[in-house]
C-alpha cells in the first residue's frame, strides 16, 4: 500500500485525494500554509499552482528528499491564456527537478481536468492520467496507485515529454477557457 | 461546395481526400512528382512529410497565393523520436506560413491518425480534428468541409496554437511507436 502526501487543498488536490482513497491507498491532504507539519507520503503531490512551487520547494525541499515528487502544474499565462510562462524549451518539471536533485520527479495529472479525475471518466472513455518521469520504478508506482483506483494510467515517456503535456495541458485549458470543450471533458486517450 | 487539391498520396493524403468526398465535396489528389499540375482547389492540403515542405513550396509557393494551405505535418525526428526538428518556441505552420505570405495558413488533422481520420471515429468517439488559423473565414470553411463528413471540427485557436497541437501531434505518435496506443487509437476530444 502507497502513502501520499498531497500539498495544496484545492480542485486538483481534492480530487486526486479521492483517487487515491478509491483505490485503497492512504492519503494526508495538506494546505500550502500547513508548513508546521512534515510530510509524511514516499510519494508527495505539489498540487498547488505553478507560481507557488517554488515556496513550497523553500519550504520543504529537504523534506522531499529520496521521495517521489509529482508536478501536476500547467505553468499558464492566465492573464493572457496565450502562452506558457516557462522557457519554450524546458517545463515546470524539468525547473522543479533541476531544485530538487535529491527526489524522483514525475509529471503526472496536468493533462485530466479535477472532474474527470473524480467521476473516472471523460465521456464514454475512462479517465486516462499520462505520466512522465525517467525513473521506471517511481512511474510504475504512481501508475499502480492511479490504476488501483479504476482510472487508467499510462508511461508517457521521459521527464522530458513533460514538455508536451504542459503543451497539451495549455491546449486543453485554452479551449475550456473559451467553451469549446467542457471543464468536464477535454482529451481522453484511446488505447 | 468546396474544391480541394491534396499534395501528397500516402496514407494521409488518402485518407483526407476520402473525409473530402464524403461530406460531398471535390478533391483531386496530387502526387509529389506531379509538378506539371497546376492545384484547382481553393484549399490545399500539404499532405507531405515535413522535410519535403519546403520543396512543395519552392514549386508551388506562386500557385498557392490567395488560397487556404492546410499544414498537416509533425516535424518530429524520426530516428530519435525524441524531439521536433522546428525551434522549440515556433512551429512547422509557423515556418510555414513565413514562407507564403500570400496564402491563409492553417494547421489541421496533425492530431489524428489516419486511420481515425478514415473510420471516422476514435474509440467510442467521434473523431474531432483540432484546427488553428489566424483568419477566422478560412477556418470556418475547412471545419465545414471537415464537419459535412460526419466527422467533429473545432477552432484550436490562433496558428500560434500550432506550436501546442504539434507537440500533441508528436506525443500521440511516441505512445504509439511504442505501443502504449495504437494507430488507431490516440487522443479524442469529449466537448
Amino acid at each position: 500500500m502507497a502513502h501520499l502526501s498531497i500539498i495544496g487543498t484545492g480542485n486538483m488536490g481534492q480530487a486526486i485525494s479521492s483517487v487515491v482513497t478509491k483505490g485503497g491507498n492512504t492519503v494526508e491532504l495538506l494546505g500550502q500554509t500547513d508548513t508546521d507539519k512534515p510530510v509524511t507520503g514516499d510519494i508527495v503531490v505539489l498540487a498547488v499552482p505553478y507560481p507557488a512551487i517554488d515556496q513550497v520547494l523553500a519550504e520543504r525541499g529537504e523534506q522531499l528528499k529520496g521521495k517521489i515528487v509529482v508536478d501536476i502544474t500547467n505553468p499558464l499565462n492566465f492573464e493572457t491564456f496565450d502562452s506558457l510562462t516557462v522557457p519554450a524549451d524546458s517545463s515546470a518539471a524539468a525547473e522543479i527537478a533541476a531544485k530538487l536533485p535529491g527526489s524522483r520527479v514525475l509529471k503526472a495529472f496536468n493533462t485530466t481536468f479535477a472532474g474527470t479525475l473524480a467521476a473516472g471518466t471523460v465521456g464514454a472513455l475512462t479517465t486516462t492520467v499520462l505520466v512522465a518521469g525517467d525513473d521506471a520504478d517511481a512511474k510504475a508506482t504512481l501508475i499502480g496507485v492511479i490504476s488501483a483506483a479504476g482510472l487508467k494510467a499510462i508511461d508517457a515517456g521521459a521527464l522530458k515529454r513533460a514538455r508536451e503535456m504542459e503543451a497539451l495541458g495549455f491546449l486543453q485549458i485554452s479551449l475550456a477557457a473559451k467553451e469549446t470543450v467542457s471543464w468536464t471533458g477535454g482529451f481522453g486517450v484511446v488505447a
